[in-house]
């Protein structure tokens, strides 16, 4: 009994020390919460920017309530080259559109999608494409539109890279987005792709929820009857959430400056500036297209010719470089891009 | 130590029957959650659709990340009788104004609201109210905005019942955004007053932060320069956020359809046929202003004149009864209004 009662007396101390151990064996093995992004400056600089504001004892200590991190999606998100994923669903909506009402098949923009020309339809000037986009996501409730885009998205493929678009994610940003949330930020996607059409897919894609997407928002009109009511997309825009339209939108729907920005174009130069430009801490970073071998390259910045999308000019590159935003080169800093291995 | 043996070997149970006497304890003396509410059709009500909503094996659940609940502000949350708020705060705002910019003093309606003369300036029309309400809403950063607001709410005070205009909150509101935040509800306030105005003090008078307020919106413009950026508020409307406003708001902000919608006006009245004209569980409550001795009777469903402020027509009065929305009483649905007591 003296034994057992020993034994038993000193069991909580034993007990304390197998915990403290499998606690620090835990801590040694903390997995990387960033293992798609090669170790660098970049990656170094996103860690050291969340220590920092995270930390209650610092000076760069932010609020868990301010917390709020923006993501673009097309070039920062997902793949945005040579097409829009939107433009996509835009111009495979147009046949079933023009089947319903005949009389647009003779009216421009929508004569030339039908006349099937790729050359033609790709120099379609952008208030072309507006009126395309005006016209395939309007005339149906938001119900209804939800529902046509998660069918659609459900199995569109990227006509190269022969994946669901919902594939083509770039990993070390969802990586990104859930090592944020882990450290108590908001995580909103602020997109310059029209709102409900993201909202679509984005909590199955990104685990952003409907009011965290913030995007071009176009009006709805208000209809009950029968003791059933809906709201119906209307061909009239609310704000074009790109360039100046970003803040502009997030103030709308969050009321609050972002503490941490992602964008890849001169379309997210505001956001970034924005994000930084406020009293408190700020960190900006810009997506870079330079891995012609696993994605895309394009842009002027990078040396290359200009492209229709996802526009990174000189000016962008050389404001980020003035007021320290992280320049993220996909050829450098991600060791991975893609979830899947892209076919050759 | 035989006997110190037992004890320890008997520890355990004895800690657990412990253990279950303090739980049951607790829930036979669980507090009422709604203790400014009086027992009867209305609390019943609520607590039943809640308990319904949140019941995995019921045929009403609603998932948690759509457990979205709406509410009005004005004479929803707190008093709006005789006077908006927001009103006053914006008629307090036009001295400054004027002393800035000396060209409005012979202007309408900034030369009756500077003549002091209460009956006239009671009769403004309502587009003179929002000229006011633009003008000095607008002009300054939306910071600038929010610490004017800020000093204005933490010392203005209703000039009957002599108490600041935040103690003018309606308890039972606050027991139940309270309750359906336990529920695991989103809470968030829907109003027609200027969106920044409400989220000035939303977060410290009702728990509610920036991002969950849906309320009229400005347009901004934005700004950088020397490293530093701001949104200027505009003197334009973008989204008036009443009637239909209502429903189109909460689609803009939130992206779900609201599952509970509290009201008071027929300013209200689309916000409650969307939360309960859709496909899933919705409840819909109207509070009615019947209690003059604690608060105010107005308004025509009320068998009372019509009120410039909270509407609250007998075909709002009809439609509740028609679609099963609960009219909340003042004077028979709540024990107390205020958290102080009124002077009499």
């Amino acid at each position: 009994m003296v034994r057992k009662s020993v034994l038993q007396s000193r069991a909580p101390v034993a007990g304390l020390l197998a915990a403290l151990l499998v606690c620090a064996a835990g801590a040694f093995a903390a997995p990387d919460p960033l293992p798609s992004w090669n170790d660098g400056p970049t990656k170094t600089a996103i860690e050291a920017f969340v220590t920092a504001t995270t930390d209650p004892s610092g000076p760069r200590f932010v609020a868990p309530a301010a917390r709020v991190a923006t993501f673009d999606q097309d070039g920062t998100l997902w793949v945005e080259h040579p097409v829009y994923t939107e433009v996509m669903y835009t111009l495979d909506a147009i046949p079933a559109l023009v089947a319903a009402r005949p009389e647009l098949a003779g009216v421009e923009p929508f004569k030339t999608v039908m006349s099937g020309d790729r050359a033609a339809i790709g120099k379609l000037p952008e208030t072309d494409l507006l009126k395309l986009v005006a016209a395939t996501h309007a005339g149906m409730t938001v119900d209804q539109f939800h529902d046509e885009v998660k069918t659609w998205i459900g199995k569109a493929r990227d006509p190269r890279l022969h994946h669901l678009y919902t594939d083509l994610t770039y990993r070390p940003m969802l990586e990104a987005m859930a090592y944020l949330r882990a450290a108590g930020f908001k995580v909103y996607i602020v997109t310059g792709g029209e709102q409900d059409f993201v909202r679509a897919f984005a909590s199955k894609v990104y685990g952003v929820p409907p009011e965290q997407v913030v995007g071009t928002m176009l009006a709805t009109s208000f209809t009950d009857a029968g003791g059933k009511s809906d709201l119906t997309k209307e061909p009239k825009l609310l704000l074009n959430d790109d360039k100046e339209g970003k803040p502009q939108g997030i103030h709308l729907v969050i009321g609050r400056r972002p503490v941490i920005a992602f964008g890849n174009s001169d379309g997210d130069r505001e956001m970034l500036e924005y994000a930084t430009g406020g009293p408190g801490p700020g960190m900006g970073l810009i997506v870079m297209h330079d891995d012609a071998v696993r994605e895309y390259a394009y842009g002027p910045a990078n040396g290359l010719p200009d492209s229709r999308v996802g526009t990174f000019t000189q000016s962008l590159f050389d404001e980020a470089k003035t007021r320290g935003w992280s320049v993220i080169s996909m050829k450098n800093d991600w060791k991975t891009i893609f979830a899947f291995t892209p076919a050759p």
